[in-house]
């Protein structure tokens, strides 16, 4: 873990006193699109950054936003932070973030935009595929994991959104109305996280305001919870035109602006800043600040000076990343259901398969905003099955459904909704006569014996940076079609591509439903494999699936998507801590994960030793083949005197366990952690005096309980 | 390896005799552009082929030559022809074709057209790129590694085209004037071990002619030689077209018609065909012959009745995939020249690098004729050299010289030279102002220490199916900006990507020269490899590269290229058998290949042992890494009162050694095989008395020399 040291802020503060005001303020504000200036005068370099957290984005011009068009930023794509969260695997976050590291400093980056680690507060915002987890402690676990990937190659993570960027509607503009007890519980622990356990070198002020003030001028959320609690020593790069104000950035911890447009003379930071230093209305030493935070990451990062020579050497675009893509694919992957053990398909006794969607022909690299990669391959679920069972199984195509594309790169900042809003009620007669062929179809093959395979969902149409869906169904007449396709051939395989959850409304007619996040560039070869089930699901959902967008809670209230002003009245009852403690039915709950054999678990004992909370438990293999499970622990905090959610998510393990083996499994947390809540009462965190400890495999399948106290 | 058994053609024949003439007919011409017709009554299904040598071709439509446009027929872009020649390997040729195999019956294919084993003749041949060599002992043992290793996977290799296929120049009516001599010692022998040695199911009929006969009608070809001689029990295609008379082809061993057009049942072959039948024109039975050779083989390939559940399945565009290629491609780059040691760079040592030319930022994988493919990826050595040293090294890349490019796939049946030949004389001002800006940035990089990287060659508007080129230069200007660069920066190191030699007006200034074909998906990385002393090189020219086209020998005698006739007056003296027998200078010899380490030679036996010659050698690295070279043994045939050449390859050895390290190695080479020669006097194979042998590293460069009698 690259971490600041005395000496790095010794360098800086050193090379600060060098500096005239000119070049204290080049370093603060961009001199590209992607970089901040340097100062060569000293050797001191542009600080070069890049979108974004599933691969390193194409190379753009210094001063506009068109691509270069040429062939050596192509990469590695990586799977969406949802998909990196739903594997519940440390060591795989971990991966993707070392491989997401050797393919920043490959490309010459120096910070990467990334992971983003906002709550989910509604299946509707539009970037939640980049984002993890509606629970703080499983978005920490996989983003410190994924930090410290990042910066074993020298570059510096950039933890975003900083702080409560929760909705995509407004997001410029919008104030946040949030309790402290929320922010302290589940907007702000990921962060916190970051910094404490991750190391992480560089953190994104938002667009939004919190409780009515911004973001980037926010003297709470950077200076006295980032810095003077949380200890931060990095610098806090704003979102691109995040800074609205000169003296108001300048005299909190906001260190580097940057922004969309080329006029970069003309930033907040540039000289309008310099003159406020010359006018006395901002003092020099609050840019020195600034200046020594950027140079203190610098220097941590080997790019000063001889420690240059001392530079990790990255790599991109290479088998081996692409590899590991496919390790983390393999592992997000959700069995959501398994009625009758449908899955998996027998692929020695198929001649022939039918796969029905436009999302088993669709490659999503190339959307979604400014995590929209160039990637040097993409494998589709279309590919990917029929690379495995090629050859012996014939493999029949329709398209059943129409799902329009326009072109992402240029539409995805205009928030317009009317292309894909469009294709849902415009040329009907062609929907009806796709749907016809595509159920024709699956009526044959049912009455022959021979599988079914749907495979829709979403696409960057909808799970999109700047926009918020509308509604939580699935588009271009997709229920229609598998209502029908239940009907024709009832053990129709539903598989979806999407980066949110959508509504299910016929799930109970459904056998067997698998889902699969925007999981990279070996994302088809992944759901082949656990089709065929060359691989063992072991995907477990990072979020809770409703079972209708009225039943979550903000918008239960009405409080998500409004423009201007968003209440988040909820307060900390989002996600299961609103459904599991309320009782509220759900589509899946939160944790949820099927696997092609099951676990059995037992043996409980709840410890504390020193100043840990120790749970440990017996699990074994039930089954005839090897697979992995999501061990949870969930503790129900007791004896506080204020309102509580049921259970509260506090450690988990991934366990790997072959046919028949049995293994004891400890879950340490520490006590300080895992009893803490924001007491309502005294303003402050406390520890709950006694908690009841649950062990699942989601919020709702729960093995083991017992106490600690 | 997959051959044909007794039982399977008892099968055949028993199937044969139950078909009806209408379903024999369907099965002996084609259904679609790329299948034959089964008989669904008896279980016979179609006979899926498919292109190329290279990867499997996209899915075209049954009756027309659009492609399909969908995610599922991306696949591995395997090294070509020439490249798999070039490292020298059988491993890798093994490997080559085992991906393809793989690959094709991933795809559902049961035949994939290739490899492609013609005789280099000429380097202006349009499709040497998809051939291995000049000479027939390389191509033989390449060739037949590579068939072994398709047919591994219950596909059917086929060798193509047969015969005498070396120009492309009016390749649908030329006539070949060949001698027996050379026929029987340069133009078959490849195909003669195709079958002999590496059991091919099939072979492909050539569009010309041979002698005054069309190769599809030809008893001698197809008949006498192919089948009694070689005991070839496989089917023979023609190529797409190559059937010009329904008779004709019908009485001689040509099996199965295929054509461009989509009228199927106007085929010869088709119900030209079974009137010809109904008349009495031509035998039933030989139909028949036709019919029970494909339904051998398709028994074979286990594509009959129950056989069908244990046919093998395949995969492609998986990651496994790409790493075979690359390891093929690492081996396959030729290090031409390295005077003073400029290679490797020293990665460490450099700060900044300089790329110029057009081969550097392009893929090659979309161009060529029936050997495009559509490649899941495609490393251009511009992305490979910045993955490779990314983030430490800044690579700056400029054009150099413009390469036109037109959209290939529409292009390359219609034998216009007009696009290419444009492109040299148009716009002399923009060339100039590219070339001054490449040859100034290289004079600064040169005044600093920095490397300068030249990247050029040819592109498949020159190494391209269905036309040759017309001289053996450089196109684009690029002869007039390497003199220049070499002028301003005289340690410019110069690579090449291309698939046929070109004259190097410029190569006594040159240090530097790096040799890279057709390489595959992975083609850049491996280059880049290469060029930073990652990788060894060890690849070995699979032909000569002359001075000067004038001085080879089919040009010296204007006998190339000419539509109508083309008389092979050469006759056994191609490629080094002519340069080197008559002592005239190449720029590169056959065999020739630099190491970053050298290899000594020493201790030759030469035995004699039961049937076979066996020739023994000490071969030690000298030098300070790892290594590998290829020992090539020649033998000068002597006492056979005939001309013959100096020297002949009969037998090479790729040997690994760490450096240091030692190894006696042993060459063995039936003497039937190594001592055989056509001799005109008796117009039959005679065995020559006795034989000079040499040990070398290239027919020019000759370390160990010897006796066998």
């Amino acid at each position: 873990m690259t971490v600041i040291t005395e000496a790095n802020k010794a360098k800086a503060k050193d090379l600060t006193a060098k500096l005239t005001l000119d070049e204290k303020i080049a370093i603060v504000h961009a001199a590209g699109l992607f970089r901040s200036g340097g100062a060569e005068r000293l050797g001191i370099p542009s600080l070069k950054m890049d979108d974004g957290p599933m691969g390193v984005r194409a190379e753009l011009h210094n001063d506009n936003w068109m691509p270069l068009y040429n062939t050596r930023d192509y990469v590695t794509y990586l799977p969406s932070g949802s998909a990196v969260a739903s594997t519940w695997n440390r060591e795989l976050a971990k991966k993707t973030g070392e491989v997401l590291g050797e393919e920043a400093r490959g490309r010459g980056k120096d910070v990467i935009l990334g992971p983003s680690i906002n709550i989910k507060r509604s299946p509707l915002c539009g970037r939640n595929f980049e984002y993890m987890s509606e629970d703080p402690v499983l978005t920490a676990a996989q983003g410190v994991a994924y930090i410290k990937g990042v910066q074993e190659s020298d570059v510096a993570a950039c933890a975003k959104h900083y702080a409560v960027n929760s909705q995509e509607t407004d997001r410029l503009d919008v104030d946040e109305t949030v309790s402290e007890r929320a922010l302290r519980e589940l907007y702000l622990p990921a962060f916190e996280a970051a910094v404490r356990d991750g190391g992480v070198l560089s953190v994104m002020g938002a667009y939004n305001l919190v409780n009515g003030e911004q973001c980037c001028e926010s003297r709470k959320l950077l200076d006295d919870i980032l810095r003077d609690e949380y200890g931060f020593d990095g610098f806090v790069v704003s979102d691109w035109s995040a800074v609205k104000r000169t003296k108001e950035s300048a005299e909190v911890g906001l260190d580097v602006e940057m922004s969309v447009t080329p006029n970069f003379d003309e930033y907040y930071f540039a000289q309008p800043l310099k003159k406020a230093v010359e006018a006395g209305e901002v003092k020099e030493s609050d840019v020195d600040k600034k200046v020594v935070r950027v140079l203190s990451v610098m220097d941590a990062l080997h790019m000063l000076g001889d420690a240059r020579k001392t530079r990790k050497t990255g790599s991109y675009a290479t088998l081996d990343h692409a590899a590991k893509a496919l390790d983390v694919a393999r592992e997000s992957i959700v069995l959501l259901k398994n009625d009758g053990g449908l899955l998996p398909l027998d692929e020695h006794a198929m001649t022939r398969l039918l796969v029905i969607g436009a999302n088993a022909d669709r490659i999503h690299s190339n959307g979604g905003g400014s995590a929209v990669i160039k990637a040097l391959h993409e494998v589709s679920p279309l590919l990917g099955l029929n690379g495995a069972l090629g050859g012996n199984v014939e493999i029949e195509y329709v398209l059943g459904y129409d799902a329009k594309q326009v072109n992402q790169d240029e539409s995805w900042q205009e928030e317009s909704l009317e292309n894909s809003k469009g294709s849902d009620t415009q040329d009907e007669e062609h929907a009806k006569a796709l749907r016809d062929e595509a159920v024709a179809k699956a009526r044959e093959y049912a009455a022959a014996g021979d599988p079914v395979l749907f495979i829709g969902g979403l696409d960057h149409e909808h799970d999109l940076e700047g926009r918020d869906r509308t509604d939580m169904r699935l588009p271009y007449g997709q229920d229609k079609l598998i209502e029908a396709l239940l009907d024709a051939a009832p053990n129709t395989i539903l598989a979806f591509v999407a980066g949110s959850p959508v509504e299910m409304p016929w799930v109970d007619k459904a056998k067997a439903i698998v889902w699969n996040w925007y999981a990279g560039c070996e994302s088809g070869i992944a759901l082949a494999e656990v089709l065929l089930g060359r691989v063992n699901p072991s995907g477990h959902l990072p979020e809770t699936f409703p079972v209708a967008l009225a039943d979550e809670p903000a918008h239960r209230i009405g409080t998500f998507g409004l423009k201007g002003h968003v209440d988040y009245k909820e307060d900390i009852y989002v996600g299961y801590r609103y459904f599991d403690t309320k009782q509220v039915p759900v589509l899946f709950p939160f944790g949820h994960g099927l696997s092609y054999t099951s676990f059995e678990y037992s043996d409980m004992t709840v410890r504390r030793v020193d100043d840990e909370i120790r749970v440990s438990f017996a699990v074994r293999n039930a089954g005839e083949r090897a697979g992995k499970t999501v061990a949870q622990v969930y503790l129900g905090l007791e004896g506080t005197g204020e309102d509580r959610p049921a259970k509260e998510l506090k450690g988990f393990a991934k366990v790997a366990l072959e046919a028949g083996e049995s293994r004891q499994v400890e879950v340490a947390m520490p006590a300080a952690k895992a009893l803490r809540y924001w007491s309502n009462a005294s303003g402050a965190y406390a520890l709950a005096p006694q908690a009841k400890v649950y062990v699942g495999e989601s919020v709702e399948d729960i093995r083991l309980s017992g106490r600690v106290a």
